[in-house]
C-alpha cells in the first residue's frame, strides 16, 4: 500500500497513538488502513462412502484436486460462503451439516473454514475454476495430486472419523517450512482424544 | 474506496472479467481491490466456576462487560490472536484448550472466532482497553451489561455446557434485525441434539 484509498495522498508506516504495531497511516487525511488476514469457505460433500473433489481449472496448483472452497464476500456467513463456493466450483447444491476445521495458514496469512454438507440433489459439474467435479471414494484419493496441504488433512481428518463413526470438530495450525520446497508442518489444537474427552 | 492504493489513481466500480460481483478496480494500473470480512479472535477463560470478564474502557460499548477478543492481525493465527488479545486487554496469560464457538455477524462484516481457555497463572489486570477486569461465577454475570449479543450467547452456551459436563463446539449467525433498537436474531447452525449426536 503507497497511497491513501480514501483521499488519494501518499501513507506512511507508523505506529499510531495507542496502537503497538506499524500501520500505514494517510499523511494528509490520517485515516488507519488496517489489513488482516482472508477468510476461506468451503465443503467436505460426503456422498455415502465418497466425498466431491474438484479438479482445479486455474492457478495456483492447476491440474490438481481440491474441495471446493474459496474467499468469504463482505457480509455473507460463513455458512452462505461454504454453499456460494460448492455450486460455484462444483455446481452442487448443499446443506450444511456442521463445522468440520478452522485451519491458520499463517504464511498465506489466510483462515480456512471448512464444513461438513451433504447434496441436497444428486447433481453436479463443473464450474468455470473446475476441470471434472468426480466422487472418490477413500481407497480411490489422489492423494499425491491434491491441491492443498489443509484440503489434505481436512480429508484425512475425515475418513478417520468415519472409520470411528464419530465426527469432530479440528483446529490447527498449517505452518510452511522454509525452502524452496513446499513443506508443511500441521499442528493440531487438540488430539483426538483430547478432543473426544471435552 | 475512492483511489488506488498502489498507485493512487482513481478506481472505479465494475465487475471484472470472469468474476460475477462488482469490486472497485483501478482505472490506470487495473489492480483490482477485494475486501473480505474481518476475524476477530477472543478466549472465554474459566478458573474454577467463574469466567474472566472485561468491563470495556473504549467505544463502542464503553462500560459494558466483554470477553477479551479483538481483530486478528496480519500472518496471526486465530490462537496466537485470542492468547494476545486475552493478555492486552486482561493482563492474563492462558493456555488454548479448544476451539468454543465461531459466530458470523453479516451486518458488521465480521466473523468471531472464540477459544475455551485457562489461567497459565493466576493473574489479571486491566490493559489500557479496560476499566476493571474481574472472575465471575454464572449468578453472579451481569447479564444485562453485556457488550455485545456473541459474548452473551457465548457465555450462556458455556454455563449451559458446564452444567451438562461436557463442552460442544458451536457454530451460527448473529443476525442484526431491522430498526432503530438493538435487537438480534441468533441462529445456531446445529442445534446441541444435533451437535451431540454427530
Amino acid at each position: 500500500m503507497k497511497y491513501c484509498s480514501f483521499c488519494g495522498a501518499p501513507v506512511e508506516l507508523r505506529t499510531p497513538a495507542g496502537d503497538n504495531r506499524d500501520r500505514h497511516v494517510c499523511g494528509e487525511c490520517r485515516t488507519v488502513h488496517y489489513t488482516n488476514p482472508k477468510v476461506l469457505v468451503g465443503c467436505l460433500v460426503r456422498v455415502g462412502d465418497r466425498v466431491l473433489l474438484c479438479r482445479r481449472a486455474i492457478e495456483p496448483r492447476y491440474g490438481l484436486w481440491t474441495l471446493p472452497a474459496g474467499f468469504l464476500e463482505d457480509h455473507e456467513t460463513t455458512i452462505e460462503g461454504a454453499k456460494r463456493e460448492t455450486w460455484e466450483e462444483a455446481g452442487a447444491r448443499v446443506e450444511i451439516a456442521d463445522l468440520y476445521t478452522l485451519f491458520n495458514l499463517p504464511h498465506a496469512n489466510q483462515i480456512y473454514v471448512m464444513f461438513l454438507a451433504d447434496l441436497v440433489a444428486p447433481e453436479f459439474a463443473p464450474g468455470p475454476e473446475s476441470l471434472e467435479v468426480a466422487l472418490y471414494e477413500e481407497r480411490d484419493i489422489p492423494w499425491g495430486h491434491i491441491a492443498f496441504p489443509v484440503v489434505e488433512q481436512t480429508l484425512r481428518l475425515y475418513f478417520d472419523d468415519r472409520r470411528r463413526g464419530r465426527f469432530g470438530i479440528y483446529t490447527g495450525d498449517i505452518i510452511r517450512l522454509p525452502g524452496p520446497e513446499r513443506a508443511f508442518e500441521i499442528r493440531m489444537l487438540a488430539d483426538r482424544g483430547m478432543n473426544d474427552a471435552r
